[in-house]
């Protein structure tokens, strides 16, 4: 049995209220599996990395992340960093680049039945929403050249794609598909009717698709006409939704409200596939920012960063096993009746349970599900 | 009194009834104003185009276009027109760039309260929802220069913006702003921690604002976070919304579904602001597409393309109280609770009532209320 490095990336404000909640479970897990043993590490970024350092990232961190079987992240950010050449945000771009972590996996889906009046969407609408968007992370409009208006009047982005970068992204998606029972269908959003870029996509995923999963489903979608699906009748994408970086951005966002409160989803961002990528790295967050307006008090929302935990134990280190029982704590606890007929809520869904509340109802639900 | 030539393109499937619930509307108008006179000029466009022309797009329908006051246009589009090199959109995408109508305002507001069960979204949150989004149409990555992968397993779009591209619609966005009492705020989106044009939008429009029109509110939203925003508490929006052509592409079809019907939106693109650009050239059409499905049977909906004739009456004629009795006039007819108890609705609002009636029950509120 070999020991799993995990580097722990608190961050900034509510950060390191998060991180240690998920810590605390993946502890438990440890405890229960005797096949699973980590180690961690804790390092600074963000904010806190500015603070100590005077940069957001430092090269040590770097080091350290390279060499973790995975690393969770809390969040950065905050009003108080006001330099624009020294964001806590560029910590962040700069760890993406450096792990060469080219997907980012977003899953929507509600953690708890009981959440679906929480929704800004009608409940016959939001009901049955399962989807997880797969965002191309290291290229596009985000990493092409720039020219910046420097007083000759005129800006400009480029926003260029290769083959090689597309049919990775498609294999990962592909496969991601395949783990679903019966395989899930696979979305491509783009916009083929005016970019080259998005032509070069829909002509890649359709030959990796046809060539090496025909028995799969790959539709494809106007990126307009998909946030509008999006509002209207979300289910339509139920799957895996790929995309580009920037679409992605978009979309994964707009989806990230339909489960009632940003507090509740997780991320991960993966240089490959477990199994078949050497070196893999992979990096968990909750998808929400810092909250800066709540850091401190104990009310924050730990569910987003515990089910990052989950995430990591499947994609980094193929624990499906025990990433499905934290999935099934989490959810015992957000539906638990006993506790004023409703289940156990944090301030962004108008209850009144504490972080530390609500992560030993799931580390105490957990170590009866293992 | 001048006659005014207003040039009608209904398109294809289903544009030629909706234009023609419209063109009934107008001449409503026409009728009952003594400084209101038209000339209404048919030509064809899209597929029809191309089935009679071989082209979606002749010049003498451009030609005719320039020459006209005001433009109405159905729809386009189809499956029967399958040759990817002489498509019904690119008629649309030609007829755009020809008129030079860089400005496309898309207002997404409720014609009628009675339709706030309809949306999507829950009542308490659709509520209230007013604001119009005003998008780029003839910049950005739409017509920037593109590298198709022709083999090299490479392609890329560039995204260009000028100062002055940006000023013009800047100051279109105040002025819009300017006709609201009291005047509304306007939120640029954009991406400006990724985009160097993004940059340039941020800061043109500051500019712009801070010198020309210093009582205005301005304000700045990711469009990542707007995307979200969108569904989770929409009239945080409320007022202009300012955004590039891409942005404007995505989030104007994501709030379109707010109000419960595509059928129910209008749109405008502009070559300017009445009284202040010669030759002003205006293109209304609304929102949904040709709806091949339903054709011919006098069952769509034609209060997007009604409304898009209000808004040719406020932008292209400043014609400002007509187009307002027509709006008046259609909320009536949608809140008319004699027939069954609710409003007058076509099918997609899961009524049983004809293009036809619809129309005709128009026709009669507007006669009362001019
Ligand atoms: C902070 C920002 C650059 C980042 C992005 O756009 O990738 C964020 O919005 C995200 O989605 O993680
Ligand atoms: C048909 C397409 C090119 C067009 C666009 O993206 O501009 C359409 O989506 C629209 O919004 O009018």
């Amino acid at each position: 049995m070999s020991v799993k490095k995990i580097v722990v990336l608190p961050g900034d404000h509510i950060g390191p209220e998060i991180v240690s909640s998920a810590v605390e479970v993946l502890k438990t897990v440890e405890k229960k599996c005797s096949d699973l043993k980590f180690e961690f590490e804790e390092h600074k970024i963000g904010g806190a990395s500015i603070d100590a350092y005077g940069t957001p990232l430092t090269d040590e961190t770097i080091k350290a992340c390279l060499e973790a079987d995975g690393i969770i992240l809390g969040a950065v950010g905050g009003p108080e960093w006001t330099n624009p050449n020294c964001r806590p945000e560029q910590g962040l771009l700069k760890l993406r680049k450096s792990l060469g972590v080219w997907a980012n996996l977003r899953p929507c889906t509600f953690p708890s039945k009981s959440l679906l009046k929480y929704s800004p969407l009608k409940s016959e609408i939001a009901e049955g929403v399962d989807f997880c968007v797969v965002r191309e992370l290291t290229g596009g409009c985000y990493f092409g050249e720039r020219t910046e208006d420097n007083g000759s009047g005129h800006a400009m982005d480029t926003w260029p794609y290769s083959v090689e970068e597309v049919t990775r992204i498609a294999r990962l998606a592909a496969w991601l598909a395949q783990t679903y029972n019966p395989p899930a269908p696979v979305t491509l959003l783009d916009k083929a009717n005016v970019l080259a870029t998005s032509r070069l996509w829909r002509k890649t995923v359709a030959k990796v698709f046809k060539e090496e999963f025909p028995h799969l489903t790959l539709k494809n979608q106007l990126i307009d006409s998909a946030a509008m699906l999006m509002v209207k009748s979300p289910r339509t994408l139920n799957g895996v939704v790929l995309t580009d970086n920037l679409f992605g951005d978009i979309i994964s966002d707009e989806s990230s409200v339909i489960p009632g409160s940003l507090g509740l989803l997780p991320s991960a961002s993966l240089s490959g596939i477990y199994g078949q990528t050497e070196n893999l790295n992979c990096l968990v967050e909750p998808i929400h920012g810092s909250a800066p307006d709540i850091a401190g008090q104990g009310i924050v929302n730990p569910v987003g960063t515990i089910l990052s935990g989950a995430l990591l134990l499947r994609y980094a280190l193929n624990a499906h096993k025990e990433a499905a029982a934290i999935e099934a704590a989490v959810e015992k606890v957000l539906d638990d009746t006993s506790i004023g007929g409703r289940g156990l809520y944090t301030r962004d869904l108008g209850g009144d349970a504490k972080t530390v509340g609500i992560t030993k109802a799931v580390v105490e639900e957990l170590e009866k599900i293992l």
